[in-house]
């Protein structure tokens, strides 16, 4: 674990480097399904968190979350150090169905310019958060809500389904869940992002034509030689 | 257990207190996030259970149904017990995925000005109850259906996700779930919720306007005192 | 199991029967639940098969695949073998949570006038389906990719939540999930689809005008020869 | 609910009623299974109430708690009010992995004559307990502890997996899961599951010597009833 | 589906063919790891079905049983049709966790010499089963009882976690779960787990001795060319 | 994420440090629930990785694997760079039930002084890993085999149940589950653990004699600031 965390001190690390800007709108713009192949298939963070709303496509630098479940005072704590363009990622020291954040929070957030939220939790005020447009990515809606009690810490690193997140890490996030794409590696994500979305354009002329996949990509010799036989 | 089922008695209770409509409606139009936490966190049916629509808000008499899975039966024996007003809740006595409630029983409810359903199991005909306008929070949608074999309860104290419900008790249900407010309770729940409201407001205009939740609860010093570290 | 996967082997049937297209048709429009209901209460795929869209009702013969989780080899496979007005089934051997189908798949079968997807794993590019009219029932939307490595088998039974699909099956999918019905029940089942749905209709009129499911049903006598009471 | 909890109140309730000691030990000895049924199918705690040992069979009287998620501090102030024969019924306003119970307050509640543990949420020192003869049937074994902070209720009804636990009702446990009996049902139960004890066992011997079940209970002709139809 | 479930009838087939006594003793000792990867890969039931006991490896013909969720009619139907050696797997219509089988339906088996039996739903009496030696994989421990009141079928085709399952095909179970293999493969099946056996003996010893799989697998030049770098 | 898995490279570090034995067989002989408890609530892998054995409990230096899903080449990989005193943690890039680990990969393990496999995904062969004492905590137990295809890491970071585990981190595990300690943090840790031992003895005996943890914690005056009254 980094140093903030080191021997169980709670902190909150006040600045974070963050991505060019360029390189996280062109992030959002690819989508998820295309930044996780781009990236050699990592970085996704689970179907469980799933959308509050349908059809939006974002990116925004990592300001991390670490929360004891149930208690909301380090969320309260993040707002302090996000600018704009952030999207804050919240998980918990254990599984928690609460309700953690509301449209209050968001209207905090907001007024930051923060984009969303990505929650290893719950949320609640769904109705609102939509109809304020503030974007929400959650594993639970709920309308329990928290304390203000157990200290936790803010930007450090963090993980969601096996993925390590960093603050300042590169969170893109639409329809198709959440991925984390490393800072460093943000420019280099978008270059190969691009490339597979011109591939891709390409691919599905093709078979919007009647191509067939098995013959573009080479796929019936394969077969044979992975043992499948046609048959009538 | 109430009298109503003691020694493994089946029946049917046909009458039932109810709180005043005025209360019902007050907090129907205050939400499930508000009135859960106004009386005190309690009463929230937990996040699987989910609405069937988006953008309802809701509240109603409960009339309580405990039902053998996979068997609609005593649904067919609350119908002739509701009013105008009120809103089934039914349970099983074992877990259930069947779709034990379609778009007839939701035409007879409607015709007894029946308000919604919220279901410990699964609901059918979903596409039908959302052009209907008939309300629904429900564990599971699916198309399974039951039989009509097995006795249960109408009108007696049932419990789901750990919180009793005793007949006439007033449910509250929107996008954030379903919360159950004892009848006795509602006119203490409804002064309780729109003094909340009244606080929200203030401190949502306060947030939009850039102060920090750090600073209007107090909890910088209480931050200090569980031991969190501000370092750059 | 058929001959055709008889000692492990892998293979892709080219030819397969289907249905009339006018019961398939007929069927769809019918809907699962009445489908369901009309063959006895079978073929439901279960409640984890759920639409990435809302009030599509669609019916096509299957045309099923086994694949290796994590790989998407065989749906490529399975393209070639479809045929206008086919529905594609794909299941794996074991539980997978990837988004093996995109918007990629979905323009090369679309060009074969496949209506949809049913998929025992994940998609991904729902933003994309939704957009291009591709209807989908799938258990998880995931993001994460997969390799074309492994080899499987097309048009070969499969099953789903218990329900044994043969290729060519009339799969029946709404809102309120999938249902299979074996191909050469294909028009008995839309009979007694139709004559439920004529008995539903008048039975709904009844119920809307007040009428009580107890008394049309008659369930009183059968509630006391249960044991239930009626109380106050 | 009871007036100990109404409009938010936590008590601890220090007297409660408790049936005689003899219908305890009896139903004990009866087992789940037999007590399940003899009191009508109800009162069963659900699969995931599992015991930590194997081949223990107890019964007690609840002492109830209901608790705030991750904190044990009402299962402190149970202690005080139990007595000899009592078993301890822990139940959460959230759902919790935590950890809330190990060796300390077995030793604690041992000393008091306390058989055993129903835990809704996690135990740990499993080693322990088993070596020290604290029985415990529990959702989760997990080593993460708890704090001692929110307030809750002892002796107040609870609800697990839908059964409405009165404080004092008997808490019957073994192998295959939990029961809870209503108080003043004690004797009538074990009446009833004594007399099914009697009626298996002569049963029992007769399906050992070959008889068939078909022809025990006279189903042979009640399949033909519901269309079974014998084949080659 | 077989003659025997087409248009929905319910059916109990009397006769059906088992594999040759030698080659289902031979599988049983081979364990479930052997004979799944033998037959590539195929016939597991999931990591759901657990046994009840620990260390019994075994394998018999399976009867098969479709029954309705809760009710345990047809398993009495099943018993006349069991011969010695064989093993009973029951699934259901819909997911289910009742108890629906106890300590008499396994003393009737026992009486005509069933060796096990394989439960997609729930079991009780587990503490008796044990003591009696009669081998049970299950999804649940439950003592929630069951009706006899819906027609099901004995004999039919079923299917678990993908798996189809023909009525005489061997099953292989152990503590690491159970295997189904076709009838008409086992000879075949046997021949290449015995193979598999004297491999891994020779691997074995290799691998006790200090060799790394690394080199004696060739996996070296594979990573290699799969892109893994070894770094200090 | 470190350097090793940069940019998607896939890597095998071949040395790491570990911490000294001393502290790592104090820290086994402590248990989780201590150790969890002494460095802060900090470093549990979650109840859902349960033991195959009973009353075990050792710690080890973490070496850490990133696999791909039903794939076990890396687990080869692993094995070259193992030393006494190791303990195998593998997670994958995506969730898995499949039996990814076996005896013969133990054997292969023993012969270097490995002393445990903490597996989130399924191992295989249990019934012989316990026979050999080879101890193992898993996610699932299944005769699911695996390829030998794809790509991964050996001894980068990765994170189980949003714990992230550094190579070289002590793993202590026992009945209750598995703990993480970050290196460095091992001999602060033992000694907390030890204090820890020491205080718990004494209230252990305390508690034993009839004293309250009520009175011995201070915690009546607590509980009536938070309100809960005593009442008969």
């Amino acid at each position: 674990m980094s140093s903030g965390s080191a021997h169980g001190r709670h902190v909150v690390v006040r600045t974070i480097e963050r991505a060019p800007g360029a390189d996280i709108a062109g992030l959002g713009d690819a989508g998820t399904a295309t930044v996780h192949e781009a990236i050699g298939r990592r970085g996704y963070l689970g179907p469980e968190l799933r959308p509050i709303q349908q059809g939006v496509k974002v990116a925004g630098s990592a300001v991390t979350v670490r929360s004891h479940p149930g208690d909301n005072i380090m969320i309260h704590a993040a707002v302090e150090v996000c600018q704009p363009g952030d999207l804050l990622v919240v998980t918990n020291t254990a599984p928690s169905t609460h309700g953690m954040f509301g449209d209050l929070l968001a209207s905090s957030l907001m007024s930051r310019g923060v984009v969303g939220l990505v929650m290893d939790a719950g949320v609640r005020d769904t109705m609102d958060l939509r109809a304020m447009g503030f974007w929400v990515w959650t594993r639970h809606v709920s309308c329990e809500g928290t304390v203000k009690a157990s200290p936790g810490s803010v930007n450090v690193p963090i993980s969601i389904n096996g993925v390590i997140i960093e603050p300042g890490d590169v969170i893109c996030a639409d329809d198709d869940g959440v991925v984390a794409v490393p800072r460093d590696e943000a420019n280099w994500a978008l270059e190969r992002s691009n490339a597979r979305l011109e591939t891709e354009a390409e691919t599905r002329a093709r078979l919007q034509a009647g191509e067939l996949g098995l013959d573009m990509y080479g796929l019936r010799q394969k077969l044979v030689e992975l043992g499948v036989e046609w048959i009538e």
